[in-house]
């Protein structure tokens, strides 16, 4: 990113805004000591200049940055010049931290003026009581508008939506509509299309704001609107909100209630979304759940223990598998050394197979046909791949113990169990996927208990059988 | 998603494109065979009736739903009606697939009119020499720009960027600049602001739509244009770019090469890197390299075996490792039936750890003084999680091997694995950011060969020590 040095408002006192970040787009570590410097003066006006002129971005990252003693004394010490808005930029861990320890006087007090988006995500975290409690603290329209957000289920189009939109009848002339905006005070901050509706707030069509300013001012609305209109459902999820954006390339989108229109999600907040879904499914595949870099210990010892829990389970699991073989293992030692390199190849075939499945379950690239193509090209990949991989530890099982049975019955177990990850890797998240689970947390664990219970089962097994151990 | 019933124009002759994807949201198996009936019968008129409907994004979709084979003959059938920014939507494969049976007198008629970052999009996969070809077919000025949007490296903001953009003076008024817009037919199609420039190009400042739209014609341009203006360059990473739209919620950016300004990169360019980059991350860390779901058996093989090998090398060091206590095994098989459980969980949590680690060093969270905290964290969440575990596995190892020696060791090798994981899901993935290598793709191999060879060397070596086994 590059800021045109000539146009760039100057330096301000105390803490230069164009030394905020370093060559690495992080908070600069120079910039952090002087604004606790400050802090710990308790010079608030120093502190206001430095953090006023700050994109609500560039403070949230700020906040982030600091200890949480020192998020707390900063907001406290900028009291009304604190902008809540960068609360919606921080991790939600961040927030709510912050927000157990503000005043439900002082969060109406800062949520008053935000934008409806932003405002319900601050306030969505709260306790039901002390929700309550802040709303009726709240200026009339304020208060409705955001408890009609509020009443929307999470995570949904409503509760994401912004509240100001402009909307237009469809007989008025683009000029009438060019005085109007010019001569209302009360418009949303940012705007990308106009909304033309009928008397009950149905959408009739839209204008995206290049196509009206291009028309002259005489002409009907209703002669240029766009008639093919998108909308979305507020209780549709966000997650279908977002492909919607994606796949038609959108901006902005009205969100309708019972066909009335109630609001509109703009492409900023559904960045967010995209965001979150992606970095959701990376996070259920490793199991850690919803987990944040600035989470506390105990949260994260939470979130990792239930995963860890299940895979202990199944750990135990394939240890009795190989139990069945204790007697084989005893008069053949070697096999023990060796059955781990069947089973952890098989692990990451399995999950290779699976990541990909999960992924294009995900983005909806899956349908009927291409599924049977899909299926076979995994069996197809996992015995070619298999054949591959048993040639070679075949060769080296056999130079490493100058035996070559030993290495046709590693290389045996290995393309067994390759063919087997691919089948596993792909019809597992499919199933979940069909049983309506999300199949990117549960697959994972599936996937590789199969190919170590496969993995150790064919190879103790098989070696059993050649040399007669049983 | 749901389409206004009033406003939406009836059916097409022939397949409606309101049923054209199901509950589901996937292409409808029922529209898709119908548009097969028409291929197999080769009625071009009915094929274009109902594809020209299409939003580019579907017409994508239906072409990914096609076999290879069916796609080439749709495109065929369709001749000048295809709409080629449709093979912008499509996954890399299939796009390069096709081009390869399409002459390059087609692709240069299909290309001419696109919008610039869909041409690129397509021709940038070309060989050299095809490129050229299909380059020199053009006209001159689309030529031209095409060519100067190649020459920045791939992934960069330069070849993303559309050239099409709004720039005026900053002396010009607001309604001079309305009746340049309504008099100007060659517009682009889509703008969210207008540029202010000097006679050299260099942005002076912009003006989003909607404050343009609320000024009063008499306003001189420079009086309200903003002049903290973001750019980017256009040698700059796509990535880069990305995360100025996402941490400023732009819609719209000016590229400068050289300070001029050449292009703007959108967001739905931008949504779609956001989309690549995330699953960029997940696919490297499961080791499947840059792997669509349409890629072919040869593809898939080539992407998934450098990791296997990785994995099959590591392998092999483990099992060296467990070699060295082969007698330990031999006078105790319990021992190689109880390891695998020590070193799988150890590589579990050392992945959830690492996962973390991942996404926060690709979303910039991570500085110098988090560092040393998360650090700490990682250590004692693994120490915390280690004696959980180490007392769980302890206690069913002791009741189903009827000693409590044996599970005094295995928890003790838990406690010992489990730090270690956490430490090196933490310090691996930072090295090789220090080092300038993507943490995503090498650091889980690192993580679990470590895990593994902890865990087994500890188990083993504890246990030959209690007893006395060496």
């Amino acid at each position: 990113m590059s800021t045109d040095p000539e146009t760039t408002p100057g330096p301000e006192a105390g803490i230069d805004p164009n030394t905020l970040r370093d060559s690495e787009d992080r908070i600069s570590p120079l910039w952090l000591e002087r604004l606790r410097a400050y802090l710990a003066a308790g010079r608030a006006d120093d502190i206001a200049t430095v953090m006023e002129p700050l994109h609500a971005a560039d403070a949230g990252d700020v906040l982030e940055s600091l200890d949480p003693d020192e998020r707390l004394a900063l907001v406290r010490i900028l009291g009304d010049k604190f902008d809540y808005s960068a609360l919606t930029e921080v991790d939600e861990s961040v927030r709510v931290d912050l927000m157990d320890e503000l005043s439900n006087a002082d969060i109406a007090r800062g949520v008053t003026g935000l934008d409806n988006d932003d405002a319900v995500t601050i306030l969505e975290d709260l306790e039901q009581a002390d929700r309550e409690d802040v709303l009726s603290q709240l200026p009339t329209f304020e208060r409705l508008s955001l408890k009609r957000s509020l009443d929307f289920p999470e995570e949904s189009a409503g509760r994401r939506m912004q509240t100001d939109f402009i909307a237009i009848p469809p007989f008025w002339s683009v000029g009438q509509t060019i005085d109007y905006l010019r001569s209302e005070p009360d418009l949303p901050d940012e705007f990308y299309q106009i909304y033309v509706v009928d008397a009950s707030y149905q959408v009739l069509g839209i204008i995206p704001l290049d196509k009206f300013l291009r028309s002259r001012r005489e002409t009907r609305i209703e002669d240029i609107m766009n008639t093919n209109v998108i909308l979305v459902d507020a209780n549709e999820d966000q997650e279908e909100a977002a492909r919607d954006f994606e796949r038609y390339d959108l901006v902005e989108v009205g969100v309708v209630d019972e066909k009335r229109l109630v609001g509109v999600l703009t492409i900023d907040d559904i960045v967010d979304v995209i965001h979150e879904e992606a970095d959701e499914d990376i996070k259920l595949l490793a199991g850690v759940g919803d987990e944040d870099i600035s989470d506390a210990i105990s949260d994260t010892v939470r979130s990792r223990v239930p995963w860890l829990v299940v895979n202990l389970f199944t750990a135990v699991m394939v240890s009795l598998v190989i139990g069945l073989f204790n007697a084989t293992i005893e008069q053949m030692v070697a096999l023990a050394v060796l059955m781990p390199i069947v089973a952890s190849m098989g692990g990451n075939a399995g999950t290779q197979t699976m990541t990909v499945t999960v992924r294009a379950l995900a983005m909806r690239e899956i349908d009927g046909r291409r599924l049977r193509r899909l299926i076979t090209r995994e069996m197809v990949v996992g015995l070619i791949n298999g054949v591959i991989f048993a040639i070679l530890i075949g060769v080296v099982t056999a130079l490493r113990y100058g035996q070559v049975d030993l290495g046709a019955v590693i290389g045996l177990a290995m393309v067994i169990n390759l063919v087997v990850a691919g089948t596993a890797g792909i019809l597992i998240p499919l199933a979940l996927d069909k049983l309506k689970a999300d199949p990117a947390i549960a697959s994972a664990v599936f996937v590789t208990t199969i190919t170590d219970v496969v993995g150790f089962f064919a190879f103790l097994g098989i070696a059993g059988l050649w040399f007669g151990l049983f």
